[in-house]
């Protein structure tokens, strides 16, 4: 049955070339190469700045204005055909972390890249203007916050107070922008966007664990960051009998433990202890303090909520004298419907077997989505790998995920107004 | 009872002056004061090369010889009525932790001071040489290992290894000995000792919560160090799902309460995860690795083999993949019988209500044991507290274990030979 719709759609489709589009991951990935297969291409820095000319040569090549904005976001759009319509944007990040992999925000970009190139060896021309857009600083690894450049663009962040933000060589944001020529005039938020759909590696397991070519994000998790410290009294371990002890590090130790059940009570909710550090943290004396960093996700405020007070009383159970504060608060986003289906039912006609699933990890995606309709499409991680320079995912893979991208841009264009 | 005890002895007894002792602990406190009450001499510096010269003077004023040996170790020698005898000796350490306190070693040390001047008031002679003993870094913050100069004495070290070692800035323990002046001439081990005394804290908090005023030290637990690697999958925090995890933080939390339940099983032992280390230790990944340092204690051989097996048993049963390794064993110390009845005979006479308990913490008469008949007196630290700038015994506290060695050497001198 494949074969047969196959053989009757191909005439009437544009489709991407994997070859070329596997042959620019490779090629770009000298921009900040790093060890075998890994990326250091941090925000703002020299190897930002060559993809970052790259880019620009690329899509001016295939008939795109650039533009640029305050805040480095960078634009490449095609002309539609009918006026005064707002742009069906595509887009992703070249920023990388410190030793991160090929294709991480990457792949998005290229495949925006890469449908240029369809729709110019094609010559056919959207309705609407089509933009790819390379958002600054996603990664978040040289100048706090991350997604930074999507967040100054849809008005969280006030672009003086990012300009303000240095790294640890106490470079400004506002000079690094300058130093490599990519502080832009145009104000944060100049672009209308009819729709903005984002394709991206998964950087999970769930895809590869389910056998599912590509994922459909329904949204970004919700998420709360806590601290908590736990106090005892620090003694020696040799002439503290057990029964006199206060060892902060068994009060931690059941914490992990509770931080671990209330997830598995709230699913699909997902929590973590990734930061502990004891004092003094020295093997012969009994910890007096033990501080942990939690980081707790879960696709509805709801279960968000109920997390938090579900650890709230366990902790206050284990440890009565612990303190536990919420550093940070961030609103699950829920995707575009209309476009969701779109990409459902493009997925179908391709054959790409399709896993709706909520992204883990935040996105640029997440912040547009509060401006303009927005979806975002993943692909498998081999692993479920990223920010690592084994990060993988195949040229078929890949190719699969531009393949969709193209066609939810060619059907938005379609039925979407504005 | 106790009145008409005291109405009868007293006049028979010699006794030290708990002022005075008090006035050379706070007199002596100022080579290397540190902060209010805390102290930082640490070994073979200015201030213990201070305190050293003290030491020196102030028992050649009391008719001490003073011999130094290749080490540095110290023994203020008067002369016994008999001829030929071994020296009954007390000691301790002069040296302390980097932010150490007033009492740890330095009160078993003025302690035999005090007896020097009790003994020189008195006009009274012991059979035996007596000898004051000032062991080189005890505490082993500078040079490691701790206890170093009874261990050299004692022919657990090797002298010229023991040269070698250098502190953090590369200076090796013989030029730090020979800058001070105190690398001596006399072979390790010269000294015969017909039996050793040493008064020190407590250390742990078992008298103060017991109401004692003395501890009579059975002996010095034994110890084993463990190092335990946990080894998981570094993940997304947001993106892993919790039924995909291998959360190295989550094994490892669970091997810190089976070290406690370990312990718990086999009274007295004392087990201790004193640090943790966890990678990459960021909070929103899900850490791949931890690393836990162990330290284990028992009075018993046995009870420390049944502990360290129950570990690695638990371990194993709670992750396959835990690498775990015994880094260092030392075996339980028990100090002589006889001695240890002195002791306790000597403070019932003294009406000082005495409980028998095992040293948690190491202490040089542990090395000595193994040369001739040992035993220990322990006094209440508030809180438990060492190590600790607010360690802190009273005067009279202080004076009662002083006391209490006073009347053990005298009855030693008694009742040893040799």
């Amino acid at each position: 049955m494949t074969a047969v719709l196959q053989a009757t759609d191909v005439p009437l489709r544009l489709s991407v070339d994997a070859d070329r589009l596997w042959a620019d991951l490779l090629a770009t990935a000298r921009f900040g190469a790093h060890g075998e297969t890994g990326m250091h291409r941090l925000a703002l820095g020299s190897a930002d700045e060559e993809v970052r000319r790259w880019f620009e040569a690329e899509c001016r090549a295939l008939g795109c204005t650039v533009e640029v904005d305050r805040i480095g976001n960078m634009f490449a759009t095609l002309p539609g055909s009918e006026p005064g319509l707002a742009a069906i944007a595509v887009g992703s990040h070249l920023d990388t972390q410190p030793a991160g992999g090929r294709f991480d925000g990457i792949l998005g970009i290229l495949a925006g890249v890469e449908i240029l190139r369809v729709l110019k060896a094609s010559g056919r021309a959207l309705r609407h203007p089509f933009t790819v857009v390379n958002w600054t600083n996603e990664e978040g690894s040289r100048f706090s916050p991350a997604m930074m450049g999507s967040g100054v663009f849809c008005g969280v962040h006030d672009i003086e107070t990012i300009y303000a933000r240095v790294d640890k060589d106490g470079v400004t944001v506002r000079e690094a922008l300058e130093a490599i020529g990519y502080r832009g005039e145009c104000a944060p938020g100049h672009l209308p966007m009819a729709a903005y759909l984002e394709l991206h590696i998964e950087q999970g397991p769930v895809l590869e664990a389910d056998g599912s070519a590509v994922g459909i994000v329904t949204g970004v998790q919700g998420l709360r960051w806590l601290d908590i410290r736990m106090s005892g009294t620090e003694a020696h371990a040799g002439a503290f009998p057990m029964g006199l002890r206060e060892d902060a590090l068994v009060f931690a130790a059941k914490a992990v433990l509770a931080v671990e059940k209330v997830a598995l009570k709230h699913p699909p909710g997902v929590a973590t202890v990734g930061y502990i550090h004891a004092v003094p943290n020295s093997r012969n004396v009994v910890p007096g303090e033990v501080r942990l960093e939690i980081d707790m996700r879960h696709p509805e405020e709801s279960g968000l909520a109920a997390m938090e007070t579900d650890l709230t009383n366990e902790i206050e159970r284990l440890a009565p004298g612990a303190q536990l504060s919420v550093v940070w608060r961030k609103a699950p986003v829920v995707f575009d419907a209309a476009l969701r289906e779109v990409i459902r039912q493009e997925a179908e006609g391709l054959c790409l077997s399709a896993l709706e699933m909520v992204s883990g990890a935040g996105h640029d995606a997440a912040h547009v989505a509060a401006k303009a309709p927005t979806a975002m499409i993943f692909i498998p991680s081999r692993e479920g790998l990223s920010h690592n320079e084994r990060e993988y995912s195949s040229p078929q893979q890949c190719a699969n995920g531009a393949d969709l991208l193209l066609r939810s841009v060619l059907r938005a264009d379609e039925l979407f107004h504005g």
